[in-house]
């Protein structure tokens, strides 16, 4: 035996690829993957952060003057609380068998000490998972400003907020992502049409009922009075924004693109998220032509932004026909829903409730028509599920504060503007109002 | 025999590496490239869909207040036509030897079904490049849109992005990047100086003869009315997310990052835009001064757009210092050609024939200075093949919208602004103007 | 012996793990992490690329329209000058040891004829490296404007600019990140709170002092008079943009994310960087609610920009809660510091020397805390050894422009705005001033 062993020796220093397999100079596959999947959820960590942005911009343009600095002022304060209630109690309740509870020292809990059990298996860093999760919760809150702006109080509106990101939208996310029952009977949402946008759609319904409309929206003779936004320029770069976050929202939740299969449906997804996008704007573009006789900016801006919720619940399957026309139809939704919504005399201010929730229903819906696995009626059920919890808990939220504080500014300042009675500040100082 | 295959298999124990050589737990280079080369695909197009927003801003601001609306409508609407008609026939058209002929169903044709052909050598996802081609259409379409701000009609400008998108830029593309004419005779221009930037100015031009000068620009007596954008503030942010984007554009346009040497590359792209751009600005800047004795902000952008064009068509080759005396030609030209255009009674709004046509050209024309294998008259004969057929072409289809639908709307509306005529809808409702 | 190696062939035929080994189908260590560290320098270098847009943004948005186009050119314009300055001393400056003296040839000394001593070591591409440096070089510059504004000659700022990016920042930086003295004597400052953005805010306390504030900013009686900014919508854009860009700037400052703990140290930077800057909003939320009876949006900006500060120092080590309380003392700060200069009759327009110097100051002591091997003391001796060079360095350059230029506009062209005065040109030539 012994001269064998030694002959085998010999041949292996002859075998230049037996030797380069023994040397430590070739990247194992679970750290690269690791490394991408990382780099994964950090860029659409920050491609969602910037959809904050987004919908800040969008809603300072289509509020009137006289609101825009506390629009401002709600947008970066909501999601700045977010960021500390998802830390605070959000992530454990969403993900409830991952760490401690309640002021976690998150590095102790989902960082470094925990990187050696995830390397295994497509692992990723749990610090990169928690950036890019905390910036879903505060989406779902970003959706909710729009539609009770130019008269909601800021502050019972940031209370609501800590409600929000820090309770509701983690118990209901938790029901699908964190392994819970929606996951568990077969529903699907990919990225969240329902768990993120219908829900933030279904808290802001709550909170517009509630609160009523803007005084003067609607006339005692039935008319709807319009109350255009003060500046289109800045409501188009929110959208932009949002549509270029999008590519994080949707591609990002992948989870992974350290195998050639998962990068190839993160490419995918951003292709039907681009289609799906430009079809609900192209939609809402014809369609305004066709029913007013001219073209609806607004309307195109909202129909590019239902063409994203609806194919957020399934972006990787659909071929791009299918996300052109699942997106045309959520364009086609926000050109009706929005005066339906006005004929129910439900105030929203920059139409996020057919954008969210309308469209968030129809992407939630149309899932399994190229999703196998998937059926109809657990879509609607799921769909339901979320938005008569997230509708419910918040009607309780915006009747104790309609109770305790008080959540709508009295008519005189609603008249003067929040701006100058709630903040003394305004967006615009020096420009003459027409 | 035996006995000494089983002192291998014992052996084998024993030897480590071998051990490891037989693990699947190294990545591949095929896959670890796929996935860098996608994922290049996937940033560089964000980026330049990025650029679509920052025209949208640049023009918005560059415009008078009463047309700014519609400059908004043109820009979202023009990138989202192209998004549809690059995949309804763009995509086909320019990669002819790739795919089915009209509505493919992209996912089945550039899709997963034909990954596996591609893992071999630098391969990448097909949906990736599908995206980040895309974009480069869309931009083609955006450059044409500021020149003829402020009196074309909305729908007839928008039959010609169809037109632009789904037919005259494929077509042209094709000859370079599809493997065509210009390609096999050795014209190169990397990430498009005429390809897409002239392309489009091409186009512009065109539009512009046909449509004529904004009433009022050019007085009887000769004189040039100057019609100052609304916005600078805007167009400076436009210009920024321009800047910002090219990055992609130009850098994404290696194509590929899976080895050192094309990362390298896209490295030394990312140095050498911002250096020409930088030259660009710098180049303006000093020139204003000294030329009119006033800095000149609008030009000051231009500089920076007009270098970023001059150092597309070859961002690779050129040391840093190259890349600064490309980019400030670019500069100089802009501050020159402005005016000249206003001599020969053509109105670019915002400048965009200065900074993608002529930069554009002179971008092309400098290529052989810095990379081999090239030659001037090779980027001539390409430059002026590539503008022939645009403009003959883009020339038809104005003709044919001048003949039946009308480009150009009335006087009044002019005067008016298009916003409140086409539109009914203003950008600023609320800001009286001075 | 001869059929021993006629065996151990046949076996390796019949054995695939081993004939893999031989193949050279894996991707290389070295490789794959020069390129994941190449591609953190690109990503990192968009990003805080993009930081300038988001101060041209910030200061458009808190200077009166008077002055915004102005604001505008400066803004454009450093960072332009800021690109040719560093590449044309600057890098060499503080990287000593690197390369040629004075307008190198770039890609002959960082470029690929370097590539081959990087491939082994946690190797990246030097055009990365230098693309990344510059953009941190520019940074500090944007920070200068932002104090100085309407009252500064736009030429002046410039020249001022050039010395400041060409030798004042380099050459403290070097002190660090050059391996000079501070980094040999244990200094800590990971990607800049002291080199980066105190160095700036010294810059600008300099420059405030020389320059003088404002016409009418205090009062013969004492008063402070408020010259609210004219857009509070692009100074909210302005600070996404800038927090945005923050994920770049500290992110990307560890250098490297070719391992896991690499990749992972990024992720939690990402994170605390996050919650650094929330917590600084929040806490200037409830503080000026507190103090002053109502939310100042203004403040909230400032107080995210401070938490970043704060937490660029040490983003790395701190748990979550640790970014929280170093990010929201950030945010106190500011909401007590800004008052505090005006006392002392600095009129800092943007609150730069506040959220910059101040927060810098903050961010650099609390280095200790959480990171292992530094000192308070040792801090203490950098921050003010960096402060005291760049304050000096800057009072010597203003004093001789001071001398020989002037670098203060006259009274009527302050009153009537630098736009006018100084370019002949507005940034919102249509709206009416209230």
């Amino acid at each position: 035996m012994k001269p064998t062993l030694l002959s085998l020796a010999a041949a292996a220093a002859l075998l230049p690829g037996m030797a380069l397999a023994q040397d430590p100079e070739y990247a194992t596959l679970a750290d690269t993957q690791f490394i991408f999947n990382t780099l994964l959820f950090l860029i659409g960590g920050f491609l969602v952060f910037w959809m904050a942005a987004g919908f800040a911009m969008l809603e300072a343009g289509l509020v009137r003057s006289k609101n825009v600095t506390t629009q401002l002022t709600k947008n970066i304060a909501l999601f700045s609380i977010a960021a500390l209630m998802y830390w605070l109690v959000g992530y454990n309740i969403m993900y409830p068998g991952d760490g401690n509870w309640i002021i976690q020292d998150v590095f102790g809990t989902i960082g470094p000490k925990d990187i050696k059990s995830e390397i295994d298996a497509g692992g990723y860093s749990n610090a990169s998972d928690f950036f890019f999760q905390l910036m879903f919760c505060a989406t779902t809150a970003s959706i909710v400003s729009g539609t009770l702006a130019e008269r909601i109080k800021l502050w019972p509106f940031l209370i609501f907020v800590v409600v929000l990101t820090g309770f509701i939208y983690p118990i209901e996310a938790s029901w699908q992502w964190g392994g819970g029952f929606l996951s568990q009977m077969g529903f699907s949402d990919f990225a969240g049409s329902s768990l993120v946008h219908a829900a933030g759609g279904f808290a802001a319904l709550a909170g517009a009922i509630v609160l009523g409309p803007r005084l003067g929206k609607y006339s005692k003779d039935g008319r709807v009075i319009p109350m255009p936004g003060s500046n289109l320029a800045l409501a188009t770069l929110g959208t932009f924004i949002l549509w270029m976050g999008w590519f994080g929202f949707n591609g990002a939740s992948q989870l992974a693109m350290g195998t050639i299969s998962d990068v190839d449906a993160v490419a995918q997804i951003f292709a039907n998220t681009n289609m799906a996008a430009a079809a609900g704007a192209v939609a809402a573009l014809i369609l305004t032509q066709v029913m007013y006789g001219k073209v609806d900016l607004t309307m195109v801006l909202n129909g590019a932004l239902a063409g994203l919720v609806s194919i957020t619940a399934g972006p990787l399957d659909p071929t791009l026909f299918g996300a052109l026309w699942i997106g045309a139809i959520g364009g086609v939704i926000v050109v009706f829903a929005v005066p339906m919504l006005d004929k129910l005399k439900i105030d929203d201010v920059v139409g996020a409730i057919p954008v969210h929730l309308l469209a968030g229903f129809w992407g939630t819906l149309v899932v399994p028509v190229y999703t196998d696995g998937t059926s109809f009626i657990t879509q609607i059920i799921g769909f339901f599920a979320i938005g008569a919890f997230v509708f419910v808990a918040s009607m309780i939220v915006w009747f104790i504060l309609k109770a305790t504080t008080g959540i709508r500014v009295d008519q005189e300042a609603e008249i003067t503007g929040l701006d100058m009675s709630e903040l003394g500040m305004e967006a615009y100082p020096e420009f003459a109002k027409g």
